[in-house]
């Protein structure tokens, strides 16, 4: 049986640790559908569908992985593309506890889905999402911290 | 004397871990007044009034219980009802930094006020109030998380 | 029904921190058992019976409190003792995860002992035993973090 | 190419914890050994021999799981078995801070090998081997949090 | 050299325990500049201006103390200001993950610079800014954890 | 004045990590002192004279840093070197909840004196001492995470 696995994000923006996690997350699926969760209510930094671009650039040439966008219960999704896994990052214990919380309830409203944790490396762990979008709006250079030319 | 102790929360929504908590300090105190916190400037997305019925359902025929709305300090609410206790949950570390914070700044303002923690049950740490409205808003089944029926 | 608290651990020595929580506990129960445990396989830094002595003159005349040595279950001895309730401080993070795990084993052991927390003071937070032990064995003066005369 | 995947461990003893760990992994590998790490200047408080023996009966009729003995760095035991993964449990963040050195270790001293994580299960993650090695050598009853007969 | 610290931060408001930081670095540090940082999309509960005149009357007299507001990326502030430190405060392990994160962040950007750390002392470690402005909010008291009259 | 720091501990071996807090830490102080703390009753891995030898050539041609060892309380040799100031690194969480504890107690007993911390490196954040020892007792080859040879 195939092994798909979700890596579920906003993904606002996909960095270099995100990276590092799908890479390193090939020795053990399949398939990786790196899925952009998005949410009518919450605005985002940087757009949507330009974000899916910039992450399919940085795959380019990787069969394996692919790239949609999603708006409903992960644990649905994970159902309507028969993935058993979400693979997911650790950078420290703060990541750890919101993704205890998240993994068993995701196990609950979906009893085949396990979620498979590598703890990003080092060089990558200081690197969120948040921080590039504060270092991007006040002019900083974040090219060093995506896979991907903005 | 009667031993009286808040239970203060904001409850959007009410879980079964807060629930485990209430009945567990049962055996502490001689009367537990669950208080929702509400805030003009905040919006829930579970409604306070109905908030506050599910609540009551949920301990129909426990005297011991009973629930209250308030929008004042939880220092001042505590005087008000010669309360000297807050009951509280601890669900992991996150929750204790928190709450390490809140409980000195109230013995700061209220020298009589002790907060009296316990841990919540395995089963029932998982449950956040902000995972539940995540789970509900895209269509989930929250029954099993929830001590009363939406 | 008298409220009945073992307040367990070696002790080895009792500090100003764990007299904050024996205090701030005589407000929650009826009587507070200090239970010494003591394990013939470790050897303690200061001796058990004169930390007994050491202890009992810390809260001479403080009739709720008394002290025992013990060397069985904790979950056996609040049995022997009618305690259902099993008082613990918590300082940081580390102490969370440690007593969360032996507070589920208790349960699982006694289902009719609850473990009730305070979090410790924070003038008290740094004083561990262990530090204690080491500030005493290279002549340091310790006599600001215990409660009695060594 | 066959995923086998190492568990490391002392197991003193195996919990169920563990089993939880090793059950769900069989998921995500083809083959899981159980390693038992053994060095002769550390003592067990339960025989090595007599571990491994309740270890293979917890797992009897399922093929894809062996259990050996070792006593060399984790990292060459990996080479000479061909497994390219370590599987490995995280509890609480006091795991995970040790798990994130030990792996990032690993990975250096082999750069073929990734280590997988899995959240354990809420019901199991206050069952440590330490626990249990305590509550035997008083006389209480551990059958609950192990899944052989001792 | 003078050895030159930026002392950066919201500041929403000022508070003993940011007085505290600031007067221990001044034994490390031959001038800081506490810095409060504005962001024209967020709203601030204490009025800037208002602000560093607080902040200015709390140190008044101290000549190595001065205060300014900038909106730029503080790896650029500190070039501007031929300030090789950035010196900031540690309550807790939450603030210790955000710290390690943002001051990589800041080393990658501006690699002559050095985040140095103190830990707040304890009797102002649960004074948070967010907890000043929620009492405050509901017209309690909080004279006692900032040093300045508002 | 000149400013002195100690930077102690047992250095059981001294790592890449220990020497990367050192260089950063040359920025801060006049001199630095790496204070080799023994104690009569605990062995080491590597032996005390050896591992003075070996810290001394890693820092051969910097003037600025001195090796000694010592076998009394920190606050006492502090005052002995004129230091002013505890060096420490910090790597994760469980380093920061033991350095908050020491360095209270660190100023109660010496009340001029200040630790300062910096956040290890991430490439070095994941090397202990505890691991060196182990992968060397183990034929390991650990060069890679000592800044000599051994």
């Amino acid at each position: 049986m195939e092994r798909i696995a979700l890596f579920p994000g906003s993904f606002d923006p996909f960095t270099k640790g995100h990276e590092d996690i799908v890479l390193r997350g090939l020795k053990l699926f399949d398939k990786i559908i790196i899925s952009l969760g998005h949410n009518s209510n919450k605005s985002r930094y940087f757009p949507l569908e330009k974000m899916v671009a910039n992450i399919e650039e940085a795959f380019a040439g990787v069969d394996k992985v692919s790239v949609i966008t999603y708006s409903e219960l992960t644990a649905e999704l994970a159902k309507k593309h028969h993935a058993n896994y979400l693979l997911r990052g650790l950078r420290n214990t703060t990541d750890f506890e919101y993704e205890n919380s998240i993994s068993q309830v995701n196990r609950h409203l979906n009893d085949q889905l396990e979620t498979v944790f590598l703890i990003t490396s080092p060089e990558y762990a200081s690197v969120s999402s948040s921080i590039i979008r504060e270092v991007h709006k006040y002019g900083g250079d974040v090219s060093d911290f995506i896979p991907y030319k903005l």
